[in-house]
């Protein structure tokens, strides 16, 4: 069993490490101190000796900060996290605040007075998130000071876990599509092409993308922590540590690129003197650009040249996730079979759940780890959006209830992301209504055609208009990037409220995940993850539109649809899915599942 | 007859005036100038004497910009002006190119070679558009050079018309709905907030709203050219040439309010040594920048502090407004009685069309001046975006063609911009059919409900989904604000797929106007004005929504409607407006009218 049920840390970690961070605030003259959930390499998740935010405050969460003073302290989420919060911090040590509304900035504009200096670790933060601490610090005449030793690291001492030691593999071609030299060859034209002689590369996801290496140092993400400095020419040093290469490895790699340690970085980076050096201020954090400003390196701040290239995958890339996707909706369709049959009268709580599914997976043979801990929300639970099971939290399902189940895997041919929602007995008048609300919205983010330029942000608005009409929303994105067998979210396009530049390309993949969550009742959400393609030509139509492909195979529960609110183009395209699920799912399910499976891929 | 059908240049114009400019860039040793589209007052519509852009070049477009060098030059015009711009200018003299792919920096970047001198006028650049040519030039090794005397102004020498001196009147309160003085007293107290002590004003769209006076130096917008600094607690300068002043208008601006001569600018901006002042680097010309850092005060760049609140609609604005377009809908509903009927068989030419439709308005009596020349395409012309009709362009409307008529009046109580695009006999399947989709976009967007926070380009896609997904598209915005008696296009908000921050707030008057146009053959534009209101509650909705409610009020020519192609929800849009149409015009108009309105109002 890979995920486990237990709670990591819990509301007593503010009362016990509190008072231990404080102590190291006295001993650097500090006022107080920021504490990033991001971690040196700017990641999601992050390996146990990282997990500074939760260690601090109790909060779990994949995103906030906390801030922590003398006498007070604020733990920043948003909101995804706002009914956890509650339950994770100690109310009586944390204020818990709006992540996104004021945020930070507007913590410190309001909580410091002046002469206060608050410490920071240059290694968390990027230059673009230091710029608005650093404005909101001077409106209130208090200043910010990089300090070299992490007061939470010294706090946490001993108890704290070593840092990860995964061994790491090539990925080979056959699911890379490209040859690392060759990718070398053309980022390193696009580094030249913006006016650099190099780029220091920090992301985990680049130094895996760009050098056809998969590691193991972050759970749920075959992510390589490690640093590269990738010259114009297409040469690169390439920092890991030595515990962590495999035999066959530098071969891989080749003769354009050096092996070195990460304790030579330093120095590597002092000898970009006189280089222009491309570098992303989003991405790579403040102390990178120290270092190669006391260099004396013309810094370039401009994006990570890595992101866009392996935002867009390749034909390899992509037949290999349509395979993953495949198999893995097969084990989905076993396990929502399961749902459909003994679990209704069995009625299993979210832990079985999650084990059941976990183990159809894990039959493929092929799994390498989840892509993220499985989501299963039975009734209430449903509704907190980013729900994790636990044995504390642990509910059994119930007749009249929904159940949300949020999940991945990660093969060595692509990475997957699902969400069903099921109804357990009988499903309200309200509940399918509102499923059907999220439905018509999925289904318009799923079949649009788009000129080439269009954003996510721009497209946003397709699956969230028939909740809006109703007066209803969700308080989440609707479509993130997904990697190839990389992280399940994955830059630089996302498709959400907030404005993003990145127009969609070809080959990228997005999740297309309306919900719906009503407090201390229900959630739905239904996601498919679908990939950027060439639109087929309309009869009569005049430009050239992209469009998109879904790669999800797995039904959708008809019996929490309702199917007088869909139009005739909506039950099309419904019909038209549920034929490709059953076409090509159906030849690999046992023959009892299959009788199932035509059954509910049946025209409505 | 307030529209006038010539040409107001020609393509002689750049051979006969190409040679002057550059003669006056040798004697300033320069080996190249810019030339903007935009005034020293950053209008859209310029008075005679600030047309340099068309008397250099012969392109009379309302966007645009060119640069001359010694021995080439181009003109830059956006999506609208393709056409255009090849009728208007000499090829074998510029270069046509895209103003918005690439535009003038890549030209700077291409064109120019290390060493060159490009001159520009520091009053006609604003900082922000400056700074992206700064860095193209770097990148050629150019330099850019602020000169004194605009090449253009030398060139057109005595030819060049005088400035305007059109009076300036007060707007009373039962127009603007609040005193300058509670206008002054609000935007003062958030200039402060924005960390300044006061704020150069130089948009004449602000200068009107905030004094609420009107002029008349620019044709088609009652703008008072001039500018203004706003201290924090409410006082002002304002500047103004003292022959436009009218007699009531020192009584009516009250003692809080200092009139000066333009002359006397460049003093009081020496005088701001020292203090805090805020100005928009996105509106305000290079030359108010320079002149404050001359002056050692503090520039705090921030969005003109008056363009947020003249968006946003007071009560008394919106009934005016609402009052407005009841008075031009009756006008333009004679208008389309005219063209339904006796227009069919006497087939008038687009002159004719355009002094038709003047006249209803005329007979109003209350006309102030057309809100923009009225765009009359017949058949093929109705495909050129921004056409405007003259005698040589002119076009007689013949069966089987379609008739695109934009057009909009001036009010004291508002301003009006409406497009109904009409059948002449019998319009084909394929015209009915695209009506249709532009129809279903139209809809789409004026019947969304969405929640706070929601902008313009993120509903955008609401208005042309329906043609995308025909493999369509139209090359323009979807919507522009529009002014209370001001200019028709009036920011900040905008839908657009160019990214806007800006959220839409109730009170804000958006036009909404998808259009598709088949070059050659016809154009279709659908387009109403509708206000930003809290919409009514739904049955079982949960959060507070905002919505549209439609201004304009004239028919939709159903017969080139493809009911079939309409939802159930589309039909009862389009009833429930015809019906209100009938409402409101119906009392308004003759019997025959009437009796015709009612006919074209019935449900389909």
């Amino acid at each position: 069993m890979r995920q486990t049920f237990d709670d990591h840390a819990d509301p007593s970690f503010g009362s016990r490490h509190l008072p231990l961070i404080r102590e190291q605030l006295r001993k650097q003259g500090l006022d107080g101190f920021l504490i990033p959930h991001e971690d040196e390499h700017q990641n999601e998740y992050l390996p146990d000796a990282n997990e500074r935010l939760s260690w601090a405050t109790g909060f779990t969460g994949s995103a906030g900060a906390a801030v922590v003073m003398a006498d007070k302290a604020a733990v920043f989420v948003d909101g995804r996290y706002t009914l956890q919060v509650t339950q994770q911090i100690d109310p009586a040590l944390f204020e818990a605040r709006d992540l996104v509304d004021g945020g930070v900035p507007l913590y410190i504009e309001e909580q410091t007075t002046s002469g206060q200096v608050i410490g920071y670790d240059p290694r968390l933060h990027s230059p673009d998130a230091l710029g608005w601490l650093q404005i909101s610090a001077a409106k209130s005449g208090a200043t910010l000071k990089a300090v070299n030793d992490n007061p939470v690291d010294a706090a946490w001492a001993e108890a704290r876990p070593a840092q990860p030691e995964a061994p790491i593999h090539p990925h080979p071609a056959e699911f890379s599509g490209e040859e690392s030299a060759d990718k070398r060859a053309r980022v390193g034209t696009a580094v030249a092409q913006a006016g650099a002689d190099a780029a220091v590369l920090t992301a985990p996801s680049s130094i895996a993308w760009l050098f056809n290496v998969r590691g193991g140092d972050v759970i749920r993400s075959p992510l390589p922590l490690g640093q590269a400095i990738l010259n114009a020419d297409g040469t690169a040093e390439l920092f890991l540590d030595p515990a962590k290469i495999t035999a066959d490895l530098p071969a891989f790699l080749g003769n354009q690129v050096t092996l070195a340690k990460p304790s030579e970085l330093e120095a590597a980076l002092a000898g970009l003197k006189g280089k222009r050096v491309l570098i992303d201020p989003a991405q790579s954090s403040a102390w990178y650009f120290d270092a190669l400003e006391a260099a004396g390196a013309q810094v370039v701040r401009a994006a990570d040249p890595c992101a866009l290239p392996r935002a867009c995958k390749n034909v390899v890339e992509i037949k290999g996730t349509q395979t993953a996707h495949a198999r893995d909706g097969a084990a989905l369709t076993r396990f929502l079979h399961w749902l459909a049959t003994e679990a209704q009268t069995t009625l299993p709580d979210e832990v079985e759940v999650v084990s059941k599914l976990e183990a159809f997976r894990e039959a493929t043979g092929l799994l390498k780890d989840l892509s993220f801990d499985t989501i299963a929300g039975a009734g209430p639970n449903g509704a907190v959006v980013h729900y994790r099971p636990t044995h504390k939290t642990n509910r059994r399902v119930e007749p009249g209830q929904l159940l949300l189940v949020d999940s991945g895997g990660q093969y060595l041919d692509g990475t997957t992301d699902v969400t069903r929602t099921v109804a357990i007995g009988e499903p309200s008048a309200e509940m399918k209504e509102r499923f059907t609300l999220v439905l018509k919205g999925h289904i318009a983010l799923a079949a649009i055609r788009f000129p080439a330029g269009a954003t996510g942000s721009a497209l946003d608005v397709l699956a969230r208009a028939p909740l809006w009409n109703r007066g209803l929303d969700f308080d989440h994105g609707t479509g993130h990037g997904v990697g190839s067998y990389l992280g399940v979210h994955e830059g630089p396009q996302r498709i959400a409220k907030a404005p993003n530049m990145v127009a969609l390309k070809p080959g990228m993949i997005v999740s297309n995940e309306p919900g719906y969550y009503k407090t201390g009742e229900y959630g739905i959400r239904i996601e498919n993850l679908q990939f950027v393609t060439e639109a087929s030509a309309v009869d009569g139509g005049e430009r050239p539109m992209l469009g998109f492909r879904t790669l999800t195979l797995a039904p959708i529960d008809r019996t929490v649809i309702e199917a007088s609110l869909l139009s005739v183009d909506e039950r099309a395209w419904l019909n038209a899915y549920h034929a490709e699920v059953l076409a090509v799912i159906g030849p690999q399910v046992e023959p009892e599942v299959r009788a199932w499976l035509t059954d509910v891929c049946a025209p409505v």
